[in-house]
């Protein structure tokens, strides 16, 4: 197959993490022969620095033309003091929008080897297999109005859904869970929201479709709760963004392999933008010490979501297995016995695994 | 000193934990030589049960000229399937908004004793001794338009704040602060809202008024992270009223004592209601099984913040771990060695320590 992929490295570990992607993708090519093509754009900080603003229309174009996207991360100390519209996060706000990204998929599952770094205790957090499927571009993160009034004294947001941005997320989630073990979570605060409301309305009609996945209700704060107490309960979450942003980020830590968690963001064609879920890490960039595997199962997802290469992307998944049960590893994870080597070099393990 | 207290059972196991609360009033009464008054009323399921309604203007009433108010707990399967005006939780909300109760403080604190309860590990959890400071009458809980529009195709609700709803909640915070370790972690998204930015700004400007309270931002994302892999670092978390249910549970589970957690929401005039953080637990409701512990230190928390009796405060606080250190304790926890005697056993335990 011939595919065109738009690469975002973006800012701090950003373009290393980029890279480790992009060998990836062409050991792929090679052994499977496809044909990936690659142009690279500029996004975030980069972008403010070379462009004077976080997401150039160059940038939107490519992704619109683009199979799929690889973001590495976006963000850092030097852009901190900018005003609103000029910070790296628009750029991610905005490329989301753009391409209409609304379900956001992020994985949490906990790798035997790195358990021991877990905040959590073994027996608590080693069955962990959840995936939080997050809506991605409506809510609280675009509603209308948002601004001050009456001269700064009072401030609005506005938390806006239509019924089928309800309606595609829950569709999203249900068809996530009947290749998983078929249970959907719908965490909500309709003793509350209005849009929780009419969220759990759409849950219970559309349930009707998928007879094969069995799903309940749960309140945002139990499931806050549940997430630490009963990591392994979880199949499926599905939420709305924000409530989707502070879940997936608490779920991100249970297993203690931040720095190996993937992420994709899917609009309604199956064009995805794939990004790891750690940050652009200003602190170690430049110096080869970049995790690469949380970029490498980022592109596992975009192998099988965006192009429909199941085979391919179990082939990379066990790669990475591979590589780690050799013990090899980057200076941010901790592995009794293993060995710490470069990020290029962890990725070149895994490209010659393929 | 003279005091009048509402006493609001409520539903599940709120009249057992209520009757200990009493039972432990009396006795600092008693010790102490002060007078206190009680008068018992309806909130939640029970109100609905009895008046069809679940905040009857009678409670109101009470609630409005007491001195300070108990809740035992809201809730239970009986009233789920009620239309949205006539569920228990409603009668919590409306007494938070008629009363003012804009301040909840929740002291997350680790007994040594039930560490090993803790999903966490013992060396991460702890050292924990944290205070979340939650914004309660405002935000997403009120906001208007909360409403269906094009029918039902699209659903809004409102984060809204005025200003001085920021400013005194934010001072409450500091004064926190103030009287124990002195640091401040403002929780807020603010490279998504408005109205956190806002938040940011009010928080900047007060903190001058504090010299001897350090003060930080976080990202709700950030925090919710924070929470799970190094709770001991937080002294007061400040934030919003929907982050701060979030992450108020979710700290709640971290040192295995969800049992043991008091609360309280005060209002500008220092009136406050006082309930323990668990639930209405309707399963063991009427067995005499309930822990009292969390509705005793939500007792010492009434007589710290809304009698200024800082002395009986320490003593009932004392009394409780007296009582765990001699190894009593109720069927939910789980107390190596330890004695498992009936909630109102347990009670009268810490009444003699008195
Ligand atoms: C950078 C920020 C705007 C973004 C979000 O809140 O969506 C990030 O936290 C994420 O989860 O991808
Ligand atoms: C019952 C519910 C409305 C309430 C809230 O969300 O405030 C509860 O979760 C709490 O935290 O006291």
């Amino acid at each position: 197959m011939e595919k065109h992929i738009v690469l975002l490295p973006g800012d701090g570990i950003g373009p290393e993490v980029t890279k480790a992607a992009k060998n990836v993708l062409q050991a792929i090519a090679d052994r499977y022969h496809h044909s990936f093509t690659f142009e690279s754009h500029d996004i975030g900080g980069a972008a403010i620095d070379h462009h004077e603003t976080p997401l150039p229309e160059d940038t939107v174009k490519a992704a619109k033309k683009a199979d799929a996207i690889f973001l590495g991360a976006v963000g850092g100390p030097k852009w901190d003091q900018l005003p609103g519209h000029m910070r790296p996060e628009k750029g991610l706000l905005g490329i989301r929008k753009q391409l209409g990204l609304f379900a956001n998929l992020r994985p949490v599952k906990a790798f035997q080897q790195l358990l021991h770094a877990s905040p959590l205790k073994q027996e608590v957090v080693a069955a962990s297999d959840l995936l939080i499927v997050r809506e991605l571009t409506g809510g609280l993160y675009f509603g209308e109005p948002r601004e001050r009034r009456n001269n700064g004294k009072t401030v609005v947001d506005t938390l806006a859904y239509e019924r089928s941005e309800i309606e595609r997320i829950v569709d999203q989630a249900f068809q996530s869970a009947q290749v998983r073990r078929k249970h959907v979570t719908s965490v909500d605060k309709a003793n509350v929201l209005e849009s929780s409301r009419l969220w759990r309305e759409v849950v219970e009609e559309k349930k009707h479709q998928y007879p094969d996945v069995t799903v309940e209700h749960m309140l945002v704060d139990a499931a806050a709760m549940k997430l630490v107490t009963n990591p392994a309960y979880f199949d499926v979450i599905v939420t709305e963004n924000m409530f989707g942003d502070i879940l997936s980020d608490e779920a991100s830590v249970l297993t203690g392999s931040l720095g190996m968690l993937p992420s994709a963001s899917l609009n309604e064609r199956g064009v995805g933008l794939y990004e790891p879920v750690h940050g652009s890490a200003p602190d170690i960039a430049g110096q080869d010490k970049a995790n690469p595997l949380a970029s490498i199962l980022s592109v596992a997802m975009m192998l099988k979501h965006s192009f429909g290469m199941e085979e391919e992307a179990e082939q990379l998944e066990a790669a990475v297995q591979e590589v780690l049960d050799e013990g090899y590893h980057t200076a941010d994870i901790d592995l009794v016995g293993g060995t710490v080597v470069s990020g290029s070099e962890l990725a070149r393990r895994v490209v010659d695994q393929i």
